[in-house]
């Protein structure tokens, strides 16, 4: 039985130090906290009486009897999903993020998460962190760097595709990143010019401000949109834009219903693709490729305490973070 | 200069008779229209001054001089497409039906349409109809049975998937043919019992009445869901029933907003996908499955006149045809 410290939520929203205690299972390993990266989706669940943080890096402290893949020592990083059933029609085809047993952040587990000095998980959900990846940054890769390559990769992006990014935030600045990397052209939609540089440092061959816009104009229509903003778009500003039988990707946790018009998406045969975190050969796939074109989260690093945590969700709500936020675990 | 009677219609909704004239080009073919489908998208234009139909079937009465592929006395049809400009990335890929410059049944050549006595088409936009359909049979499968076939096989729909159709009207009624056929188990939903031998003489594996019912209990979840309803469903009714990543069509005309909620789409990994009628080379297949496989529409005939034009059109409106309405040209 091993005992860690977790942040949890509460019923007012405040965030608070709790401890937990896990047995480590044969097939489990347990985890020394280095960082956490801190995704909205945190704020959603700090109402609920349950860890928080998804995007878990540190090393490995200790391993289950049948563990092979990890030792002690190796540096290591999980994400949204902790388990499922290995044995149904999702878990058998690589799809194992909808198996129906699958236990996922603000589903299951709520004793244990990255917002914590230690976790326990099954050997077959955490991931090796490349060398050349720092874990301060490898925390951003594991929920929000995850979901925008699993989008591009699941749907067959192409390299000669025009890849629409809207929102410049967790997610939009590694979907443009990643987007570029695969060779693609990324026109990027964002409220004002503020940025502008950066988007396009990221790898963004256009940038499109949309504050007071009524009518888009763009070099070429946009074969994938992936909607990463944290509410839905005007969508008679972007469904003109869209190639005919192009995609749109709503990534970002929203509450609402869609409203796009149901004749502009059969008249343009568009499509709308529903979607989370990648399964797990996909999340391997997006650190190899993160490693080797040296793809970055940008990252402001706050200490990994119940203040810290509650500091760096304040900046994300303001919209203020540039742009992932991490906790980091004080010596 | 060829002059054919059409059938259009006018600001007050009522058809009228009028006269178009057409010069027959080098790469056209004039056709005798025998038999017409009758489709809701004839309603939605009755107030438009244009000429109606766009389920045409009939035989080459007469060939431009450039024309190889057809002769005096084919047996053809038609549908909602006429001419692409052959140039773009969707010509050249197959998808001529999202070309910039289509055209199409309510977008272009207005002068004509298969609620006539004869019209001009590209030779390339014309199909002909297999020695073992009828001409009044070949009318409903031009539009029809072209978009719900589209649905099918452009997704790449595989026979151990598991297809819903909701509605048994003109278009369900072919989609249960198509999807039995092409090995699939097919659940029907549909608002009473009524149809329910019938759905399953077409071939569906399931039947579920949905008037009244909060919850749907099903077999298993649904791979592909083809909306053939009039109006938009009671997503909620639907949505728990969806396999992950299963994928939603809606496919009849609407004028809505799409109402479903964002995060059941996130969660599920499902897709809704828009789309229309078949490019041609997937209608030809269409027509060559619909004749190795025995694929018949279900119709009613009336006389090809405004007064049958009008009855079709009101037994249509009030839900009573059984399954697709088709003129029949007068002797």
């Amino acid at each position: 039985m091993v005992e860690f410290k977790v942040i949890k939520g509460s019923s007012t929203g405040i965030l608070v130090d709790a401890v937990s205690s896990r047995e480590i299972k044969s097939d489990e390993v347990l985890i020394n906290v280095t960082h956490s990266g801190v995704c909205f989706t945190d704020h959603h669940y700090r109402q609920a009486d349950m860890a928080l943080g998804h995007e878990g890096s540190g090393v490995v402290n200790q391993i289950g009897s049948d563990v092979t893949r990890f030792k002690v020592g190796d540096r290591v990083g999980w994400g949204y999903q902790h388990n499922s059933c290995g044995h149904c029609k999702q878990c058998l085809t690589g799809r194992e993020t909808f198996c129906a047993e699958r236990e996922m952040f603000g589903l299951a587990n709520f004793d244990q998460g990255s917002f914590a000095s230690a976790a326990v998980w099954k050997e077959d959900f955490i991931y090796k962190i490349p060398d050349n990846i720092s874990s301060s940054h490898a925390g951003p890769l594991m929920c929000g760097g995850s979901t925008v390559f699993n989008a591009l990769k699941l749907n067959g992006v192409r390299s000669t595709d025009r890849v629409g990014v809207i929102g410049v935030g967790g997610l939009g600045h590694l979907a443009i990143q990643f987007a570029s990397q695969m060779g693609c052209e990324v026109a990027v939609f964002s409220s004002t010019e503020q940025k502008r540089a950066e988007a396009l440092a990221f790898g963004a061959n256009e940038f499109y401000p949309t504050k007071g816009v009524e009518k888009l104009e763009i070099r070429a229509p946009i074969d994938h949109l992936l909607v990463t903003s944290n509410a839905q778009p005007d969508w008679s500003l972007y469904l003109p834009i869209m190639a005919p039988e192009g995609t749109i990707y709503p990534i970002t946790v929203s509450f609402e219903k869609l409203a796009v018009p149901a004749m502009d998406l059969i008249m343009g045969g568009l499509r709308i693709q529903g979607g989370m975190i990648a399964p797990r050969q996909i999340h391997r796939e997006m650190l190899e490729f993160a490693s080797r074109h040296n793809i970055i989260p940008v990252v402001e690093e706050f200490p990994l305490t119940v203040a810290g945590a509650t500091e760096a969700l304040q900046r994300l709500l303001d919209g203020k973070m540039r742009y992932r936020g991490v906790l980091v675990a004080q010596k």
